[in-house]
């Protein structure tokens, strides 16, 4: 039995940053987001990988349930990219789908009574595929500019069927054609979503419910190493926080800074590295240092 | 007696954003945190105008001094810009410096004892200047790229004999060439500053004190109609609440609060229309809305 289910990529990732250059390092939303979930509930992935992925290890030391990852014949899901001292934007070199591009994702039996379902960046279409499968669960959903610019009716509908939209501030933007932040988050609320979180980054995170607003500002990291997998780390944490709790304000609130705790250690090294050495007590450590960041 | 003395601008300005056009309102880094200190304390200009400025009655409803203005023959100093959509951007059309070009700060008796000084951005021989005329006051100092650029020496002079240095973003990572805003900030409070401000614009304030980092996200406007004179009314606000308390972490918070209360509402119209509207008791209410924002 999984609590929640995450759905997305399996990559490795060849990446370069002012500190430091990896290669074939294990990566993709799937990755990231269930290890992050994994300090606070079970997740279950559902994915595909290649022959040549090897590092099943870590989803076993963090108790993930990999029932819904498929290996198949061939290769891998490969992403190369670079990052300059702006630390914002992602260049992407080089996408190889491989496996990926045929993949469709199949529930195993056991995870389609999970209470909540992670639909990471992926085809809406296949975001819907998902929901078919499973018991109306609560839903939190991420998605790119790709996908609002290429399926924006397909996508509308998946949101429109989803209870928390993850998306970052240009997205926000994007979707209704809206310049200010602020009337984004609400014009995207009326979509029928119980919350909206815009991630800005370094500039921290703007939640929007029904009648409120918080925002949280980025944890002040003096060391970025690597943000590949930042985005999809709160992501993981935020729904693997919100599975054991009520689905409130409150909780909501809770889980943003959960999310960007958690999103802060995975940015201090490459890969999953540094999630792979903390424990659930640093994460309460970084979420108390929160509360005293912004005290007043 | 002044409790506070501002030393800057005093200007006409021809302003464009995308939600009007106005032409000779008055503005200027000393009218706006003049104003905006008025909220909390009794503040005292040093500036210059032309024999065309005929705004004084807003000193005076006010109860700003402005024994430190002086009117000289010819033109007041005049800027005109626009904002496009994105408006952390002030875009210059044309700047007539005109009787600000001899600007020499000369302050009355009555201002050398006040308990704080704002330097607003001038040049930095100019501030030392004014230091040169007060008995030991608590400075709190703003700038900008062209002094950094071109008065390095100078400037990080008057920083040092300077409590509180006030800058944007941009502006703190290249003092000293640190792209972290995070180093950035510790290596600028090194100057031997009691506190520095790090203004992010709609991203909110990083403050930086000895051993501490308090972070505030922007306050979040739906309609920004004017963003002229947001950093003036910032410091402002922050200066003359300052200048009524103890200089110590906890003040120094709640005063970031209140610049940023006091910015905001000085956003949402042209010139510093806004701020003759409002009374303490709304800068009270944003200032607890702040609190139910960032709360969780």
């Amino acid at each position: 039995m999984v609590d929640l289910v995450i759905v997305g990529s399996i990559a490795l990732d060849n990446i370069k940053t002012p500190f430091g250059y990896v290669e074939n390092v294990p990566g993709g939303s799937a990755t990231h987001a269930s290890i992050a979930a994994s300090f606070f509930a079970r997740p279950g992935i559902v994915g595909v990988v290649g022959e040549d992925f090897n590092h099943f290890d870590v989803f076993h030391s963090k108790n993930i349930s990999i029932e819904g990852l498929k290996v198949v014949k061939g290769k891998t899901f490969r992403w190369s990219g670079y990052y300059e001292y702006d630390m914002n934007q992602a260049h992407t070199l080089e996408t190889q789908l491989n496996v990926f591009e045929n993949f469709k994702p199949e529930l195993p039996d056991s995870y389609k009574n999970a209470r909540y379902v992670f639909l990471a960046n992926i085809d809406p279409e296949l975001q819907l595929s998902v929901l078919e499968q499973m018991k109306n669960p609560l839903v939190v959903i991420d998605t790119m500019n790709y996908w609002i610019e290429n399926r924006r009716e397909q996508l509308l509908d998946v949101i429109k069927k989803s209870n928390i939209l993850l998306l970052n501030d240009a997205e926000a933007r994007e979707l209704f054609n809206t310049t200010n932040l602020i009337s984004a988050g609400k014009k995207i609320l009326k979509l029928g979503l119980d919350a909206v979180v815009i991630k800005k980054g370094e500039h921290g995170v703007l939640l929007f419910t029904d009648n409120e607003m918080f925002l949280l500002p980025g944890y002040p990291l003096e060391n970025v190493r690597d943000p590949t997998g930042a985005g999809d780390s709160f992501a993981g944490a935020f729904t693997g926080y919100l599975s054991k709790n009520s689905l409130n304000e409150e909780y909501i609130r809770k889980a943003v800074v959960y999310g960007s705790s958690v999103a802060s250690f995975n940015m201090e090294d490459f890969s999953f590295n540094n999630l792979k050495k903390i424990k659930l007590q640093d994460i309460e450590l970084r979420y108390n240092e929160f509360k005293n960041i912004i005290r007043f």
